[in-house]
Formats: structure tokens, C-alpha cells, sequence
């Protein structure tokens, strides 16, 4: 893998950079849409390309358990098992296995677990995690990690962050193959402190990119500020960061200022099958009964394939009627709208004017949503 | 609407036809997949195409009661609400009154019932059902008709396909738009006199075409191929014959035999769903722990866009994962083997060797299906 920053915006620490892998280019700040078990819920590989992605987030606990990471290495690995030609991302598991599995128990070396599908008993370390997810055949894979709950105490979270540490240099060590890139996950909770040990530690590593990971885990939106724009300070300018589980378009600006690189959330997605979407005047909840007669797409200034041959009004039906094609409409548009959203980042940074771009874009969605 | 018969087999009345309608040219013996509610499930329209969808059928009931055929009218007829630029055939709802709704009173006039969705009342008519089905702008609208049950004493269904033909004057006598064409429907179940009664009876009414009704609804089939082999002799061999809910392959392949012309049927789109994909050689239940390692297309020789993507093994862990691009996947491939089915009967017809079709598709069907 290969990060490269391309230009530095006129605010704060953003850049646009470009990330190659072995399957292909992209440029950042991007946005990864999560498909957990080797979908993203309700498209294809096709409509993920037609909507603008790039690179995707896979889950390694959710592909361990099924089908089993041997199996789709016997299959010739995640990209062709999945028919996916981009770039794909895989996380440890850690964080599925603190909020996913039963009856944790976590040593030195990893975590006993048992499966949220057949309570089955399973161990994850870091060796393990490096081995799943070099059979699944990521772009990018992620170090096994420690997420400490939120709230939790200091001595707990230095206890998780020491762990990390340990774990992220076993990792290092597990990994055979040098096509595949391995990413570090600073952990430390809110305590600013424990925040700069675990990142100085893991940068002393030097891993291939920097993750903020134990964020969005229900500390408040100022909190959850701080501890990035602290961290940051201690992450090597040339190489990339990515905040896990962010998220909403305001946060992803604030954080894009603040020098993060990658993103991956479930919302656009989740959203979707919800019958929330996305748009350039704010959020839009489709089962309101004002879009019954709608002939308008979504959004008029989308160029997603929902909103090119589809009406409001048909969409609203779709999902009153519960059906199928529903989902898989607003999800397209949602992840469109995602892509976009981050070209336009990327399109104001190349024009120095991200500020602008950023208080333009909070009053847009903050205007009233097109009901008719 | 023009009808053309382009070729007469070799076997049975079986022939080989076009119809053009306003939204295009399509060759019988046809299959139309359901639409219920506007949409043919987990599909689009665009799905549709790319398996060589050329017409489909839509429900009047449902789309009556939601979202409303005046709600369609308004934003442009069914067509441009569901983005579908092939032909379309509706029926007239009657048989899901019979089916579906609670509280049926029936008179002389239509029938009256509460809606399946929320128990509201409702009265259906001949006047009605024309009215809606031009209001949704079907290229081929279905009269207005009485579907006994089955099994049902020789006086009931005497009555009913004396109240059959009478509502079946008044739809014709309602249409007020020639560019929608209009087919009658035979009813008399399993009473072949009564079946005689009612297709001479709608063939002096000199519909567009006429429907088979009234099977596939519980009698056994060595029944139903006798009321259809004799019920055709009444029916004028200018005119298209569309056998009702019907179906299985074979069961297709037997009434093309007889001489009908188009079918539809709930079983490739509702089978997908379930995870039961038709092949060459057999139905293959997708979930089947053998197929976990496979990485061959569902079947050899299909073009799908299924068949061209994804192996076995992806289908099988999409459908354990409940993921819903499974649905979508699955629903692709049994549509596009039932317009690949017609295509090859189509040719077969051309080739004056429908008979040996016929022979080599039972042998292929018994084969053992390619579990790995």
C-alpha cells in the first residue's frame, strides 16, 4: 500500500492524499461502507461501483464465524469470493467480539468467546486476527485491539492500552505477506494521556497507517472532538489515519479538518433499510405521507441510479409495501450520497476553500428538507 | 394490441406467435413474472431487462389498495411509477377478493369486502375493475371475473360462470380505451360442459384474448390438462390463450402443447426467495451443505447475471447470512431461467422438434442435480 499526500487544504491539518493497493487508487479523505458479512447489505459489487466506492470495510469476526476465513481462502480470498474488484479493509474483530460475542474472557493473549450464532467457543488473538484476515486476502488489515467500554475507568484503560500495544507488535510480527498493509489502532479512551502513550507507542512500530479506535462508543460529540485533535498530534504526518465508526457527515467534516483520512460507518446503509436518506438539504424520511404524489427524486441534485429512474412517490410505496427493491434503492442512494459527499470534500480541499465548503454544507442541511 | 401467429408446430396445437402492444414487440409462448404490488420482488426493472423480461403481470387488487391506481394515474400510469418500459397485464382482482380479502358478499353487481391490509371496505365490479386497470394503463387488462373454488358442486359453478359472462359484457361495455386490450375469462372448474358454456359465451363477445382461470387452485393435474386440451377446442386459434397461474416447467411445457400462448407464475420469483434455483438439470436448494465450497455458477449454462458473478458458495453464504442481495441474486437467475425456458421452446417451435424439447427437458429435469 502507498499513501501519498497530495495537497494540504487552508484549514486545519487537512490533506488530500491517495492510497494504492493491489487493487487499485483511490483518493482520501474517503468513506468505506461496511459489508459485514461480505455484503453490504442490500447491493451488489456492481451498485457499489456504479455508486462511486472504492474501497469497503469487511468484518473479520463476522467472516471467521461464517463462512470461515479457510473457506473463502480456498475460494481464492474475499475479493473474488465476493466478486468485489476495489479495495477492501478488514477489521481485527476486537470490536465485535467486546460488543457481539458471550461470555468474554480476555488474557495476554487474546479472547475466548463464544459465537452470538451457536454460542460455539472461539479464541481471537492477534496471531489469529493476522491470519484470518491475510487468508481473507484484505488490502488493509487492522491490529488486533482492546476497545475499552465507555465510561471506564483509568486504570482499566491503561491496563487496555498496554495490552494494545503488546498485541499491535504481535501482529506485526504474525504478518507474512507484504502486499497486504497492517494499520495500528490508538486506544486509550478519553484520557488524553493514555491517548499519547498508546499512539506514540504504536507509531514507534511504524505501521502502514494509524487507526483512532474506542471513539463513537457514547462519549459526547465535544469529548470525542478532543481526543482526536489531541491524538493527532502525536501521528506521523505521511502516513494515513482513519477514524473507525464515523459517521455522521458533520462529524466526518469536522474530523477531515482535523487531518483524518478514512472513514467507515454503518449509517448510510442502516439508514437506508430504515427509510432514512440522505440529502444535500438534510435527512429525509421517506415514509411521510407528503411523498405519496411526489414525482421528484430523493434529492434533485443527485446522480445516483435511484434518484435517475425513480420517483419519491414510488420509492415511499416500496417501502409501505415492504418491498425488497426498497432497501436496495435507498441504500444505493445513501452510499451515493456518501461517495459524493466526500468527492466534494476532496474537490474543496484541491480549491483551498474547505472552510467554505464546510459552513455551506451546515446550513444546507440545516434548511428544510423538500417535503412537497 | 395485435396478435400474430408466426409459426405452427409440428406437435399439438402448439404455435408460435407475436404480440404488440404499445410498450413493444414480445414472441409467445410467453412467461410473465409477477409484479404484486408494483414491483416484481428483490428485482428492478433493469434486472428484469438483462434477463429478458419482456412483459410482467401486476395486480389490481393490490395496487388498488395501495398505494391507490388515482395515485398512479396522477404521477403517470404504472409504467413510469415503476420505471418499467415493457408491457404490462393486469388482472382484474378478482381472484384475489376471493383469495385474500375477508368478508366477501357477492351480488349480481361485483363483491363486496374488507381489504387484507387494514379491514377497510371495498366494493369490485366489472365497472370497477376496467376503470382501475385503465387508470393504471395495462397494455392487457383482464375482465372482471368469478373464480370458484375448488372443489365447488356443478350448481355454484354453473352460476358463477353465468355471472362470469355477464360481468364480462359489462367490461367490455366499459373500456373506454382501444388502446388496451381486453381478454375474457373462462371459467367452469373441472365441469367440462360448463367450461364449453363459458368460452363459447366470451367468444361471442369477441374479447382481445382469453384466459384460462379457475385452475392450478387444487385439482390434480391429470384434471387440469383435460379441462385445458378440451376447453381450447372452443376457442378461436386467432386469438391469444393465457393459461392463468400456471407455472411448473412442465406444466408450461404440456399447455403450450394445447396451444396456450402466455403464462405467469409466482414460483421463479417466491422459490428464489426460499433459496430453490431452477437448472438445467433440476431444482438446486442453494442452502444444501455441499454447495459451501463450490465455486461454480448455480448452472453451467446460464448467461445470467447471477450465473456470470458469483459462485455457489457466495449464493449459499448470502442465503445462511440472510443477507438480501441473496433475495435479489436468486430472483435474477429463476426469472432469467424461465424467459431462457420460453426462448428455447420458442425455438424449438421454429425447428418443428417441440415434441423432442419435450422428451430431452423431462430427461435433463430427472438427471441427478450437479451437487459438488
Amino acid at each position: 500500500m502507498r499513501f501519498t499526500v497530495l495537497h494540504k487544504g487552508d484549514s486545519g491539518r487537512a490533506r488530500l492524499g491517495e492510497i494504492i493497493t493491489p487493487h487499485g487508487r483511490f483518493e482520501t479523505p474517503v468513506f468505506m461502507p461496511v459489508g459485514t458479512q461480505g455484503s453490504v447489505k442490500a447491493v451488489s459489487p456492481q451498485d457499489l461501483d456504479g455508486a462511486g466506492v472504492k474501497i469497503l470495510l469487511a468484518n473479520t469476526y463476522h467472516l471467521y464465524l461464517r463462512p470461515g476465513h479457510k473457506v473463502i481462502e480456498r475460494l481464492g480470498g474475499l475479493h473474488r469470493f465476493m466478486g468485489w474488484r476495489g479495495s477492501i479493509l478488514t477489521d481485527s474483530g476486537g470490536f465485535q467480539v467486546y460488543s457481539l460475542a458471550r461470555l468474554r474472557t480476555i488474557t495476554e493473549e487474546g479472547v475466548t468467546f463464544q459465537s452470538h450464532l451457536d454460542g460455539s467457543k472461539h479464541f481471537l488473538g492477534p496471531l489469529e486476527a493476522v491470519a484470518i484476515q491475510e487468508a481473507l486476502g484484505a488490502d488493509i488489515m487492522m491490529a488486533f485491539d482492546e476497545c475499552a467500554p465507555y465510561p471506564a475507568d483509568y486504570g482499566y484503560v491503561r491496563d487496555s492500552v498496554k495490552r494494545t500495544s503488546s498485541w499491535a507488535r504481535k501482529c506485526l510480527e504474525a504478518k507474512t505477506n507484504e502486499a497486504q498493509a497492517l494499520f495500528g489502532i490508538v486506544q486509550g479512551g478519553v484520557y488524553l494521556n493514555l491517548r499519547e502513550r498508546s499512539a506514540t507507542e504504536l507509531v514507534a512500530m511504524n505501521f502502514d497507517g494509524y487507526a483512532l479506535g474506542g471513539l463513537s462508543v457514547g462519549e459526547d460529540g465535544q469529548t470525542r472532538q478532543q481526543v482526536i485533535r489531541e491524538t493527532m498530534k502525536f501521528l506521523p504526518e505521511e502516513k494515513p489515519v482513519y477514524l473507525m465508526g464515523v459517521g455522521k457527515p458533520q462529524d466526518i467534516l469536522d474530523a477531515v479538518n482535523h487531518g483524518v483520512d478514512m472513514f467507515d460507518c454503518v449509517l448510510p446503509t442502516r439508514n437506508a433499510r430504515n427509510g432514512t436518506l440522505f440529502t444535500s438539504h438534510g435527512q429525509m424520511v421517506i415514509k411521510n405521507a407528503g411523498y405519496a404524489d411526489d414525482d421528484r427524486p430523493i434529492d434533485e441534485n443527485c446522480r445516483c441510479f435511484t434518484c435517475s429512474q425513480f420517483s419519491r412517490a414510488y420509492l415511499r410505496h416500496l417501502f409501505m409495501a415492504k418491498e425488497l427493491l426498497a432497501y436496495r434503492l435507498n441504500t444505493i442512494h445513501n452510499i451515493h450520497f456518501f461517495t459524493n459527499f466526500m468527492d466534494e470534500i476532496r474537490q474543496a480541499m484541491r480549491e483551498d476553500r474547505l472552510a467554505w465548503y464546510y459552513a455551506d454544507f451546515l446550513e444546507r442541511q440545516g434548511s428544510e428538507c423538500p417535503v412537497s
